[in-house]
């Protein structure tokens, strides 16, 4: 614990000397979604010795673009390399700053106000949604966090600023972008079950849809390639192992857009 | 001649003056999109005494949000009010600043280089999309500008900066957006034919649609009410004129949503 204070301490004061080298006022967030198989799960973080839960953010540096910032914290911060993060949308109310849980988080890490300022101004971020999949994703936190955990998109709640404002508009585009291969592709494992990508579907859109048609219409359209059955231990039929069929799967998406008048 | 030019350096001073109100590196840009029945139309401006072309832009106070510049702009540059403004995208490349340009443009109106300093900066800018009825909206420009016009949405090679590229970007949101009433809506007169419907849906999608099809597949829809017909000087059958039924057009919308896997 004495030398995490330490580093952290040595990365605050080197995050000073460095404050300079950001956009000023700007900063990018990432709400980080997988899936375990039954619901849709957001990444979230706990700076380090503070009671605050928040998804992760940065600041810009003037030397890279706002891409590259995304991907650059989510690989420093969470060690998340070679993610699939896309741009969904920049908030910037003008009263888009927090004082006071500032105030509260650096008290309880025995910061002097003055040295936290650049944190209390008016800042306009830049959101972008990543998909991992769950199994194969394993977020290490850096010295900055106490820890990192996945929780339920129904537990948003608990965000601190306005992060529960964010996630939701992440969610509202997912659901928008559900059709896109990379961004179904990414959260599922490489091979899934019907039932499975069924509950990915609901969880993204938030109802029920039925198992009947949704089997019989996505079996339709070809972008499925059986390879196998999932053994289980029950007696029952073992359900059927599938992965996508890339190809087909943009051939339908071109299809699909055609649909529209 | 004199007066504006006049006018134009009091204007210019005063920005300076004004400078350190505005959120450093942050810009808005506007694609304003309308339609003539035949083609898509970008509204585009031309700087007092330059020869650059540009859509419109803006920057924001530190008093107001995002979207609040976003509008404020259209209606004191351009003297547009109450238009749909949706926001697209950020553009944050690194290298994103015209400095070459700049100097172009401000030599032409011989101010000292110190003077436009602020220009020259990396800009983070954030893309809004506009859509207006061009019967209807009468753009003005005001004195920072020569003047404004509608250009096809194939002449935009002529746009200064990176200004092309945002435009191209507006433009393949605005074909996902398509099934959105009020993207179509805005574009359009409120009493329309359903081949100038067919035609915004080509110019938006630059593609050719069945004729056949389009017909008998929007009005399947009932989004559409029939409410009289175009007069015409010809013998041949007069277009029937048609307003959507905006109530059923959200119905159909929420089942097209729903077509999805």
């Amino acid at each position: 614990m004495e030398d995490k204070n330490l580093e952290f301490r040595r990365r605050m004061a080197a995050f000073y000397e460095g404050v300079g080298d950001f956009l000023p006022h700007l900063s990018i967030n990432c709400v980080i979604f997988g899936f375990n198989g039954e619901k849709l799960k957001v990444l979230v973080t706990n700076p380090f010795m503070t009671k605050t839960w928040l998804i992760p953010g940065d600041f810009i540096f003037k030397s890279e673009s706002i891409d590259e910032a995304a991907y650059r914290s989510m690989r420093t911060q969470l060690g998340l390399e070679d993610i699939f993060l896309r741009q969904f949308r920049t908030f910037g109310e003008s009263d888009r700053s927090f004082s006071l849980e500032m105030d509260e988080m650096f008290q309880l890490t025995h910061v002097a106000p003055n040295d936290y300022a650049w944190f209390t101004r008016r800042f306009v971020t830049i959101g972008y949604y990543a998909c991992v999949d769950l199994q194969k994703s394993n977020p290490k936190p850096n010295v900055m966090f106490d820890s990192v955990r996945w929780i339920d998109i129904d537990e948003i709640d608990m965000l601190g600023f306005d992060h529960e404002d964010i996630v939701w508009e992440a969610r509202r585009v997912l659901a928008k972008d559900i059709m896109d291969l990379p961004v179904i592709a990414n959260l599922l494992p490489k091979e899934f079950t019907i039932p499975e990508l069924q509950k990915l579907h609901e969880s993204i859109l938030d109802r029920d849809i039925d198992r009947g048609n949704f089997r019989s219409k996505i079996l339709r359209t070809g972008i499925l390639v059986k390879v196998g059955e999932r053994q289980t231990a029950s007696t029952r039929r073992p359900p059927g192992l599938y992965r996508f069929n890339m190809q087909q799967y943009e051939e339908v998406l071109q299809e699909e857009n055609k649909i529209g008048f």
